[in-house]
């Protein structure tokens, strides 16, 4: 695996200095335990990756920079999903359906109704997301066999660049409302942000690619002895 | 322009030969006079053709063949939303919300709901799909400006390739299905084809890119001299 080039380590901790807490070492020790699940929900959220960039792209025709931002997120899932798929099938993991988690969900819930608000939440949830999605690859590396560890290495750079390209839109969206809009952006960030952290940090049940804490299972008493 | 070459040649005038009719010189004629709704229904068109695209590879991830080439037809296809969206910018035409017209619906009326005949049925209408669109880019080319002109061959190439990919991918649902697959894929063909003539060759009060005839309107008595 190549060593990452210094715009790269730089775009990493600037991401990482982006989100509000680091994930906490129990869900990664839960990843390790579940890979099977970690491939499935990750195809998932390729395949959702792409049909949310679709969206804005065919609700905002109108907008070059995002038509051409977002094309280019669209596609880039899209392969990144075929590429799950194929390792899925090498490892002879099916792909199945899986109930969603709480995370994006969760935020979205703080997404305003009305345009551009609308558009400004959006964009930014998706840079939470993908630079969750960032930090989580680089946890996992150093622990997985070298066929995942190099492929979730490739993800690495394009995700970051994906967190650069949906804050990089939202901060647009602030800068043609003027007044007001550039405050109302950094308030939005710190809106999410905080959510983004209690989602995290706090117990979540469902195991998936970007849960809370793992619930703490009880270590059953070890076999005595005869 | 460059010309066509032979095998592009080839690959047009069989997917004319695919369709059961050519598009009536009519439809032709109110094209040119609604270029506007002709460039925004395209752009419908090639969105709906990325996202049916996407919800295929989606429901058939297990299919690498299918995953290949709707990953490709629908990063084509979202290329071709952007380029048809820059010409409608630059020309002042606002893309705008479209009721759709009765053509993919109509199509869709013939899909069977069970697997693999709802994909092979799927499949084949996307085959019809592109063969139209092909077909009606070569007849309009000749009359539009050069560089709507320019844009429409460019498309012709990939348009053609799609045909072939969603009709290869359907021969080989029939030919896993064994025994009869092979009379069953010949014959919701000819099921689709008799639909899609009636479609184009009977009068359709809504003009669309995939519509029918347009209906006569009366022509107003000229203005008397004075």
């Amino acid at each position: 695996m190549s060593l990452p080039e210094t715009s790269e380590l730089s775009a990493l901790s600037e991401l990482k200095q982006f989100l509000g807490c680091s994930t906490p070492s129990v869900w990664v020790e839960k990843a390790l335990e579940e890979q099977d699940i970690l491939l499935i929900d990750h195809a998932h959220c390729e395949k959702k990756a792409a049909s949310t960039a679709m969206q804005l792209m065919f609700r905002h025709p109108t907008r070059p920079d995002l038509l051409t931002k977002m094309s280019r997120l669209a596609k880039e899932e899209l392969i990144h999903f075929e590429q799950v798929c194929r390792i899925m099938r090498q490892r002879g993991v099916a792909y199945d359906h899986l109930d969603a988690g709480r995370y994006v969900g969760g935020m979205r819930q703080l997404v305003r109704t009305h345009e551009p608000a609308k558009l400004m939440d959006t964009l930014i949830i998706g840079a939470f997301v993908e630079a969750r999605s960032c930090e989580r690859f680089e946890l996992l590396i150093p622990h997985l066999d070298s066929a995942l560890a190099k492929f979730y290495a490739s993800l690495l750079k394009s995700e970051a660049r994906h967190y650069q390209d949906y804050l990089s839109l939202a901060k647009n969206v602030a800068l043609e409302e003027g007044g007001t809009g550039l405050e109302d952006y950094k308030h939005r960030i710190a809106l999410v942000r905080d959510l983004e952290v209690t989602l995290i940090c706090t117990e979540d049940a469902l195991f998936r690619f970007h849960s809370g804490v793992p619930p703490i299972t009880k270590s059953l008493p070890s076999k005595v002895a005869v």
